[in-house]
């Protein structure tokens, strides 16, 4: 219920303002016993970490997490695991309280919503929130040790190769570029998910869509699936691993599209911004993929127990 | 929580096999007062119900709704409203206990799961679940009585016309066919969703991503965005009516992928189905926009009380 | 979330006025594969059944549970289980719309809360809402086969004996007597519950204050455990088989303070009530206690595996 | 649905170990626009604080709070509020990870739950947790300004006066004391409240059971309630302020049996303690109350609008 968690058995609750002074998670539920240690966090944080190459944002941060309760000499003690990221890079005078809303931002409709918003880089509605499911998803992968994860960047600009080039051009440019990124998740039991509500597809599509810039998710064949005949979709590659909401034991697939960022200084808008996130976030993908994972496969175990699922 | 339930204040939970006795939906968290009758629900079944034209499945139901709680003299009373509908045309035989898995169904994955099955009909996972969705959706309605959610079919089998007779051609052949539904929601208060979690988009894409056969969904310039630059992006009707997981006060707009049914006759598996489920899918669309925007506008004056939103 | 929902995992929902056409509870989140069919509730239901002694209340139903889903071949699939009974014997004419409010009823306070009620034998807030509870109780003892839950009424009107007697004469007088009722659970295993917030102790005390005409719940020594010592507490017998919100192997032990009714014909109140709800009341509170025990067996599954507990 | 979370809509989730590092609270759900500092925290936790006099723990620590997201110029902003206090005074030492279980204490139940644990001063399930609960209330106290929220002992090893004396003698000892604590919360509008699971009765009681030392809790007249006849059930403030779940605009009055803390010097068992828990319990029940309060003024906003309520 809480608007700012997610999962149900394996749930995060993230916290934190792009410019004030930590962005953290609390991660509840999470299995006893299991080897976890700050490094372990820090090596995912890492590879999505703005200013990783000269083709994403300016802006520089360390992301050091830390652990502040949950973990014990080195083991997860099934109490909630609490993950501080302290922001050492904030430039809040980049952004005035007065600053007009940036065009295609969140600004306006934050301010409607709360009749008061913080202006200090999007505040909440910040990319800067995606370290803390970068930080949660870490966790979720001690969970699923069976599943690999793994998304990448598959078309930027509507091109499928040539992109340094274009997002060089566009960067001198002051413009941005929108990406898609594919997913894969393989080692998934089949049985997770669940037939109506709960279903895997349902909940990928959420998550994913939940990270800023995403506007569009499918599974499988995707938007392609509408043009195919009923003989044609009999092909099992088709259903991205999933049918009736339930994994089906074969890799899931799923591609989330990514719109380019609207704050480019074409525009005039201060701040820095990358000229694709696009590349950043196939790591938030991975991350959101594998906390909903990581949640359904303790679904499947509450409710048929562990003997159940191939 | 629930994995049957579907939303958090304006919450519904369904019920029933395919070929069971009744399928049903129980709607709990409606505000009291609001002027609700069995025709008011009639009429959206009325349209969803199969065997309404020659294009879609022959299954013959009337599907008449009956309120069993929740309603004293025609108004909501702010208790669960328990909505029933009788399986009257129900054929177990159609489905012997050792039918082999259809392809493309969900029938492997469901025996995965729970390591037994309900054959009739697909059992839970059928498109019959969506009538108790649809009534549920009724009840949305009334809830949100400010805002016009309309959805259509726009492509059949790839083509933005001619559709009767490729239908047509489809069911002779024993064939069916996938679909584009899109759904425009109009009139939705700027300020309803949330920035992270909680989002409209994310919690839209789930909704829908959540009606049997839907492969993909998009919101605004959806997966056209990707190949966007920055400064198309400012244009707002790219946004679909979201912007940051809230609602900008523009009209919502929604596409989802349909794939064709996998059970037809070139395959030799009985049943009754549908040439084009997405015919019958654009009004289980329109009531899952409506459920999950019910939601959001309770969620929104709990946090932000009424004179919040424009 | 939803507010006529009960339980996270193995959850249930119920509908249904006093005086309506039927009451019903839909059961979400059963494991698959558990033997039931409609006589393993109606068992249960005949003990609650009000009429059933010349002690309770003179209002004569059947109380027919009929099982509308969830179940295939006498087993559960996983599915949702709709339960239904139908109000055979209601008298909605024993209650005008224009009642007065009845003393020490909740009519006053759902009329502040929703602006109308269902004036008929007190609507949703009326103690044959708890026939919904003891049916979806009856499949929750099939979650804890390894758990003996037993209820019983130890005290009437203050005293522990002579209550056959003693009831005939409030009855008699158009008055009513309250009852203290304890509950016994043994066979929990050692590890059932959480430290902090999804307590059994809480979940527990919650669940039980939750039936109408309750106002208090204590745990092992209760109230009693205000005037020990320290020394005293370390005895294990005093903890009620939870401690940290943990159950500790040893049987719990809860007591549930039930107020006599206040619609007595004394007080020129129409309607059929009980002398002593405390009575009915018993079967009650075994049901919310299998409620709880069987959601916490699945939760401690989902989160430590099958292995743990003891 | 997470294990260390609380409130449906006014949601916080809290984390830390006694000896670790930090406690916090996440506090998720609170409306925009209401005057906040750290002051107005510090407050609350100042008045529970251990070592605050000679009667309670030894342990001396400043608690202070810190906020980290979720305020901007002295403003909720609708987003999360993180709250941590640093845990300035911890002795790991004190508690040696071979340290026997402590009779009465939770460690073999967390034991036998998670099969590993923090050994350090209870770890999770340490009385430390409450200040996160104090610190949450504080914002609790904030979303419900018309209600005053008051609790105090009124009973200290089962007498009503000359407690100093009685508690320097069981300190002396090596002993310790329950406590019986009253909380009366004046101003809450009729109409709070939910007539079946989410009565506010229910969750009150829930709420205060979940403190560490809460054996027993009662409303209204409670316990004693059993013992009366229903006429006398009439007089309305029996009730405590609660008819059907439903708040009646009187005031609320709840009671809670605080048990003596098992672990004291009489026992040979290291640690600092407090001779009477109650004493600090108090400040933990008003902050638990506030909670559940504020959440449910916000859910019947939800629902029924701002215009009900009295």
């Amino acid at each position: 219920m809480s608007v700012n968690s997610f999962g149900r058995l394996f749930r995060f609750t993230t916290w934190g303002e792009s410019h004030g002074p930590a962005i953290g998670a609390v991660v509840d539920g999470c299995p006893p016993g299991l080897a976890l240690d700050e490094a372990d966090i820090q090596h995912w944080l890492d590879l999505r970490r703005p200013g990783a190459s000269a083709l994403t944002s300016a802006r520089s941060e360390p992301d050091r997490v830390r652990i502040l309760s949950g973990v014990y000499e080195g083991r997860t003690t099934g109490t909630p695991i609490s993950l501080m990221i302290d922001n050492v890079d904030a430039r809040p005078r980049d952004y005035p309280a007065d600053a007009p809303d940036r065009p295609g931002h969140a600004d306006f409709a934050m301010q409607a919503k709360y009749g008061l918003r913080d202006p200090r880089g999007g505040g909440r509605a910040s990319a800067r929130e995606t370290a803390a499911r970068v930080a949660a998803g870490a966790v979720a992968r001690l969970v699923i040790p069976e599943v690999a994860v793994e998304a990448r960047v598959i078309e930027v600009g509507g091109e499928t190769a040539g992109w340094p080039a274009l997002i060089e051009r566009a960067k001198a440019a002051g413009s941005s570029l929108g990406a898609i990124v594919e997913c894969v998740a393989s080692g998934v039991s089949a049985g997770w998910g669940a037939p109506v509500y709960a279903r895997l597809d349902a909940e990928l599509a959420g998550a994913v869509m939940s990270i800023n810039a995403v506007k569009g998710v499918e599974i499988g064949a995707g938007f392609a699936a509408a043009r195919l005949r009923g003989e044609d979709n009999a092909d099992p590659t088709l259903a991205g691993g999933i049918t009736g909401g339930i994994a089906t034991g074969a890799p899931i697939v799923l591609r989330a599209a990514f719109k380019p960022t609207s704050s480019v200084g074409a525009l005039g808008v201060a701040g820095r911004h990358d000229p694709c996130v696009g590349l950043r976030g196939a790591a938030v993908v991975e991350a959101m993929v594998a906390l909903v994972l990581a949640d359904h496969k303790l679904l499947h175990r509450a409710q048929c127990g562990e003997r159940r699922g191939s």
